[in-house]
């Protein structure tokens, strides 16, 4: 397995903790976004991933793209740990909170989404930081009353093993105070947090401890 | 069930066409995201989708969020006929599809999110349409790359049945030529799409043949 990311991307970080909690080790090979107008841009990585975003995984020549996928191919191959439950409802329940984070939080504040706010449309560093906080406030507002209102809460989102909602929490909470969001305002989803943070498949992940993490 | 959406919107067209292929007819509510700031917004929405969107799918008293995974609900629970090959590698590769679409392309031109850029940020409509169709031509071509240079082509997107790509397909490219882009320039998309329309469950689920469709 050859594993293509970016110490800062929170997608790149779930598949990390996902690898942490399933025991693998991927190979890894930096992505940088930033220099030279981004790596990920390039032809070079194109090639392997045609939206030009990162995380991308190759396994056996075939190359799996976008986070969601990556998981969902992670649990259906390499079963144990289980991140999904078996309960098609509570599937169901897991993977709305998980894309309420992946598609409707994190894509609108994606660095590229970012850099066209500052580029064509002109928009000063601080209308930028308030657009992030803004899209982060009200998705992690959802996320805390979707986490509050399930008859499934454990010691994680979804029960008392670490899944795919958790993986997905971690890296926006981690996203959103980068940003200036106070995150102490969802008292559940902080909860959750800790619960995630004493263990060292979500504290491998983090963004400062990998090879390509900058200051 | 029940099922909670809006004419326009792409993630419930999404819906409609994959109840179609599978033969269901949930009860219909519609929730009127223009009116009187939004139906979506109000306290009595938000009480059946914290988050404030559609769809929303109620079945047996349980709240079913967020399009993809109400769609990997309804192929877990109404297998005939599938939406998802059986092949991980192969389920992977639809997943990403989808998500290029309902991940990086339609929430970032969501409404929620043009009434952002036009409000706050003070945007003209002009900037708005070019922000739609920026984003509309990024993530388009990055589904025509994926799409051809797939092992699994056929009739459509992955194979010789209609699936999870093609049903987030079609109501992206709509969504892309009401804003003005031209997506003939992706001669693969536009292939798979007359494949579809030549479904009923493709052309009965289109925003103008729906109770609450206006001009």
């Amino acid at each position: 397995m050859l594993f293509h990311g970016y110490f800062r991307s929170s997608a790149a970080w779930r598949c990390r903790i996902a690898f942490g909690l399933k025991g693998l080790s991927p190979d890894f090979v930096p992505v940088h976004l930033r220099r030279d107008g981004g790596e990920q841009t390039k032809p070079a990585y194109r090639t392997i991933n045609p939206q030009g975003l990162v995380p991308s995984l190759t396994v056996d020549g075939q190359v799996l793209t976008q986070s969601l996928a990556i998981l969902e191919w992670l649990d259906e191959t390499h079963p144990q740990p289980r991140l999904l439950p078996d309960d098609p409802f509570a599937r169901a329940e897991v993977r709305a909170f998980a894309l309420t984070i992946a598609a409707d939080i994190h894509p609108v504040n994606n660095l590229r989404i970012l850099t066209y706010l500052k580029g064509p449309l002109a928009q000063p560093q601080e209308a930028v930081d308030t657009w992030v906080r803004h899209w982060c406030q009200d998705g992690l507002a959802a996320c805390e009353a979707l986490a509050v209102r399930s008859a499934r809460r454990g010691r994680f989102t979804f029960g008392e093993a670490p899944g795919l909602a958790d993986i997905c929490l971690i890296p926006q909470l981690g996203g959103a105070r980068r940003f200036g969001l106070d995150t102490t305002q969802f008292p559940r989803l902080t909860e959750i947090e800790a619960a995630c943070n004493a263990l060292p498949a979500f504290t491998e992940a983090r963004p400062d401890r990998q090879p390509d993490a900058e200051a």
